[in-house]
């Protein structure tokens, strides 16, 4: 079995933990008594075993939505947990994907000003990705993620055999993140991911490697810098674009996948401006094709103002000059504010006019990955 | 001039700064032009100046009540704030009490996942005590205080001038944080509050000289237990009861006098308890009658169970037993948990039906306190 890791954070160290089967992980919760749970309703309609440990009277299920995700939604889920008996000495146990981690990590932030909670992530992103790195994100109103907190959980539970019952969609947007820390880190991790994904099903194996791979090159980001105001902005790569290619689609293309969309983008506008060679991007944009596919058709048919509307307006940039994490190559990520008018755009109506286009009609892919 | 005062914390160091006027303090804030202002409804009525500094567009008005200070309330601020431009790189201003403060340090918490906010606190509440210690403290529900933060301002502007346009409860209310933290230092400390107490008719400069050295008493024990996890816990003499009691009379006592009432109910638990001579008790109950009267009539007359239920019901009490701030003398207070039936009823009982209505007869202390 895999070992434990211990992730540090400015609130507490915490333990990343596997387990063979979800009784296994439950198990080791404990004082069960006052154990208090928030699971995700499509989870517990999966797994009615669930009930041995989570109790009615001390469980609450919420719908994984994005509106679900509102500062406007959480009161009910708040008072369901006080009227239930959730106390200061209690533990609120989280299952569920990114929606429920974002609404269980707020939740356990500012409940009696902090309150121990523990995470079982049952999605691929939720398993590869966010379970570690503190944060939660919440929308208001019309606002998107605008409100949230640093706030790790005190123990991560992952059982890689969930993952079996994910629709594939889900499993492909999860492999978005995992092929985002995989280019982080270099060229040989990268290779080594695409080789295991060639003919890749669904295996649980091949997905319990690379979750657990991807921890490992998320750490040192989320240690040295948890509340991302250094090289942990690094890990938005691709995600300029990808936030705004899920926004100008109404979320119509799945989070990881829109990264992969994103990346390629970050790539040929890096290439434009000359840190890499254009054979770089042009590779990637072979090599990632079947990754993205069909969405790359979704992208190309979403309203192009919509984009650089959605561009301008993320809650990290101001006007005409944008922040981007750019490329040098594998491994080789670097923060940079670009002009929008004069290399943005045109990088992004190269890559989705050209690029991908391109790569999709290519013969060589029309392999469809299919995930069982 | 005070020079500032820096206090420690675990989210970032921030500083205590004094201004004889209003506008010397406001104009001290920097870049104006990012300045986003929630303002107590009262006090902006109080100084139109404000406007010169607040200007509407960039201000949220709040009034100051124990309803507006409760989650459900809080989602029309946040999305104010946010039409009216309030950015990441931006400063919320906060100019009011403690609900004002409580609001304003939760949304500067979440907002973001984390904001640069100013405190200028106006009553002598938040100036001698709130200001400083990071908490939040919200209602949800008929839940009081459950959610909350620990995120201090980046800088809190002391005005003490500003104290002068308080009504007198709200001024008497302050004293009772005052007079708790002088208790909290030891003997010389309280015994020289009461003396530059005795004719106090609102005095500025006794004010600012008691502000000041409260901010001292405190200082230690925030930056020694920011998380209130141990020697904190102190700072709470007086409030298991006090918080009881305003519950129990649908706060008809102001908090700083349900303070000063729950203390003297400590300290005649602690001399049933043996940790205190009687005389002790007996002396306290005489030389604090002029700082709660007439207030103790108000506690005679609620419904003595309600009190108790309240007790149980605290957030940090279970059942039978209760956690207690109790005294050995004046500056020596110790955490004990104490038996509800066995003496914490029987000494609410003694102090109510007896210290308090003793001490409120005596002759000598028939001159009532006069705040202009």
């Amino acid at each position: 079995m895999t070992p434990p890791l211990t992730i540090q954070s400015h609130s507490h160290p915490y333990t990343v933990e596997h387990f063979l089967t979800l009784d296994a992980a439950l198990a080791s919760i404990t004082p069960r008594e006052r154990a208090f749970w928030l699971v995700d309703q499509r989870f517990a309609g999966l797994y009615p075993s669930l009930i041995a440990f989570a109790p009615v009277e001390r469980t609450v299920q919420v719908a994984a939505s994005e509106e679900q995700k509102s500062f406007e939604m959480l009161a009910p889920i708040f008072l369901e947990l006080l009227r239930k008996g959730l106390k200061r000495d209690g533990l609120l146990v989280v299952v569920g994907g990114g929606v429920l981690q974002d609404i269980g990590c707020f939740i356990a932030t500012v409940l009696f000003r902090g309150v121990r909670w523990e995470l079982v992530p049952t999605t691929l992103l939720a398993q590869a990705d966010s379970c570690i790195g503190s944060k939660s994100s919440i929308n208001i109103g019309s606002y998107k993620n605008q409100i949230g907190t640093f706030y790790p959980p005190h123990r991560v539970l992952l059982i890689p055999g969930v993952l079996a019952t994910l629709p594939a969609d889900e499993i492909r947007s999860g492999l978005g993140e995992v092929i985002k820390l995989q280019l982080l880190t270099g060229e040989a991790g990268f290779r080594e991911l695409l080789e295991d994904l060639r003919g890749f099903t669904g295996q649980p194996e091949i997905l319990a490697k690379w979750v657990k791979r991807s921890m490992e090159v998320k750490k040192p980001y989320i240690e040295t810098d948890e509340y991302d105001r250094g090289i942990r902005n690094l890990l938005n790569y691709g995600h300029t674009f990808g936030h705004a290619y899920e926004s100008a689609t109404h979320y119509g293309i799945p989070h990881g996948i829109a990264v992969i969309l994103g990346i390629l983008t970050a790539t040929r506008l890096s290439a434009r401006l000359g840190l890499v060679p254009t054979a770089h991007a042009d590779e990637l944009d072979m090599l990632l094709a079947p990754w993205h596919r069909p969405f790359g058709e979704t992208l190309r048919r979403a309203p192009r103002d919509a984009i650089f509307a959605a561009i301008k307006h993320d809650k990290k940039n101001t006007g005409d000059v944008v922040n981007c994490i750019l490329t040098h190559g594998f491994g080789r990520m670097e923060k940079r504010r670009v002009a929008m008018a004069e290399d943005l755009v045109p990088a992004v109506n190269s890559c989705i006019d050209t690029g991908l286009a391109q790569a999709e009609a290519s013969p060589s892919l029309l392999t469809k990955v299919t995930i069982s």
